[in-house]
């Protein structure tokens, strides 16, 4: 008996998520859910696509509710709405409010019986694990996480709303040199421009003021005053050609000391290159999902993280199996 | 109330939790055990060292008892014998033979009521971890695990065997151009002697036939006949100042691919660089000694593996102040 798995929210992440399904044989996708007119959703492989609306009415067809939507709006409403009648698990990746969120998610489990996780993907979930793991190990040492090479969604975004922008796309770019040095476990305090640069690909409207759009950019805070920006203009046929793939990556690198005087160092690094940023996150998720279920058929309820998740449920192996081919 | 802690056996790892427990001040070492005879045990820092066979009769003072022995003769006696009365842990890190020492251990820690846990430290241990986590999120995908630069204690007992060979310290490195074709994700098919290569250096006896030696060695079978092995003589004081440590380390990758045609292509990498072995393994072994614990504590039994604990278990922190800081 297969696991059975619903997407609602028919993006980026659900589109990937139908994808890795198709590797894991134990689990089945059996519909979208969408707040669109199912009508007009394209999936790329034959699966009906139905409204959010009757959801309820498939409660009894769906093990895990994989939820698919944004970390601004959707998921915080969602998510606990959803997790009193169904298990579920998002990607909500706003780091600042998951206390908030998960208290909410929590109760609404916890009423409900069902296992809910919050928080999933890589940065929260992947490099969250690398960052406890490495904690708990080396105890008197220095944290760091870099993210790219890598679009940035949100930043693309920002620069695609400065007016005389067409088109636009965002790398956050590590810093080699504050790698290395946190890599000669030099613990290095890094201000944010030391830390990461950003380059920008940018399609202006003809006759736009391209001085004025590089400024705009390189200016504007939060997203880039900050840091090293650079800023090339491009066709939109270059930006089609040459930045149309969603890459990322990064890595969590936890140096410390050990020794009766820490006379002896080591460095953990956990690193990513991800030629697709939401298909790697629904390879996440739907590991995840797996745990969430046999948790679930265990009897235990509530909101989960991925540091609550032992990680035998992860994989489709057998105890044994993992133990004979893994350990 | 800390956690009550005891070590059997102090070599290198005894003496590296010694150090280890310095730095988790939720945890207390209360004892060393020792086979020989306890006076002549020097340890790092003051702490009572008794004879093993007063082990029992210490029983209600310890938590937790941390196995030092080694993997070959100690813990499969050990493990299982101490696991009735004690919750116990340890390194055993023979993987051939996993299955049989679990399947021991697992019944005396359950007769017992005992948390058992085995083959803890970084391979196995955080390397077998991220075997895990990086085959259960890319299904579709090729493993590699790589070992050094660092020095491998059994090799170097091996060539210490060699008639005329005074000391000796064999470093194991892995092929860089090996590991730049799996992180570039071309999936090679890698014989042995294409992963790793072995560097020797040798304190030969005064008139020994060092060609001899040098040809012993690369033609010893299962430890140097399958690789390219260099070899080169020093003197006693050069091994000394030069190649005093334990340094190790190694990268676990996984490379896979996503999407509907496996067009995208992803590589995970963990990666280790310790100065001391057997200070690391230690480290690793401390934090799941709190695990360990904890599991206890909750009502747990029976023998576990690093696959079976939640990594909120390792860390002294609360869930809240995890999902916090390091979500």
């Amino acid at each position: 008996m297969k696991i059975r798995v619903a997407i609602m929210g028919y993006g980026n992440l659900g589109r990937g998520i139908q994808c890795a399904l198709r590797q894991n044989d134990d689990m089945e996708l059996v519909a979208v859910f969408t707040r669109r007119d199912p009508s007009t959703v394209k999936v790329l492989e034959e699966i009906p696509v139905y409204s959010a609306d009757k959801l309820m009415e498939m409660k009894d067809a769906i093990d895990v509710l994989m939820l698919c939507g944004g970390s601004a709006t959707d998921l915080p409403k969602q998510t606990a709405e959803y997790a009193k009648y169904f298990n579920v698990i998002d990607s909500f990746d706003t780091h600042a409010r998951i206390p908030e969120h998960f208290a909410a998610v929590d109760k609404a489990a916890s009423e409900g019986g069902k296992v809910a996780m919050i928080s999933v993907g890589w940065d929260p979930g992947m490099f969250s694990l690398n960052r406890l793991y490495a904690n708990a190990i080396l105890r008197d040492g220095k944290d760091y996480t870099f993210w790219g090479k890598g679009v940035s969604q949100g930043h693309s975004d920002a620069i695609r709303r400065i007016p005389g922008v067409r088109n636009a796309k965002q790398y956050t770019v590590p810093v080699e040199s504050a790698l290395d040095a946190v890599r000669r476990c030099e613990n290095p305090e890094l201000t944010t421009r030391e830390k990461h640069t950003r380059e920008c690909f940018v399609v202006a409207e003809e006759g736009a003021d391209k001085a004025w759009i590089e400024n705009e950019i390189k200016t504007m805070p939060n997203y880039f005053a900050d840091y090293d920006t650079t800023v090339h203009f491009i066709t939109e046929e270059e930006l089609q050609r040459d930045h149309a793939g969603i890459p990322h990556g990064g890595m969590v690198i936890r140096s410390g000391k050990t020794g009766m005087n820490g006379e002896n160092q080591h460095v953990i690094e956990y690193s990513l290159k991800l030629d697709s940023n939401p298909e790697f996150t629904a390879c996440v998720l739907t590991a995840y999902a797996r745990a969430v279920y046999r948790m679930y058929t265990e009897g235990m309820k509530g909101c989960k993280t991925v540091f609550d998740v032992a990680p035998a449920y992860l994989s489709p192996m057998t105890a044994e199996e993992l133990r004979k081919s893994l350990l």
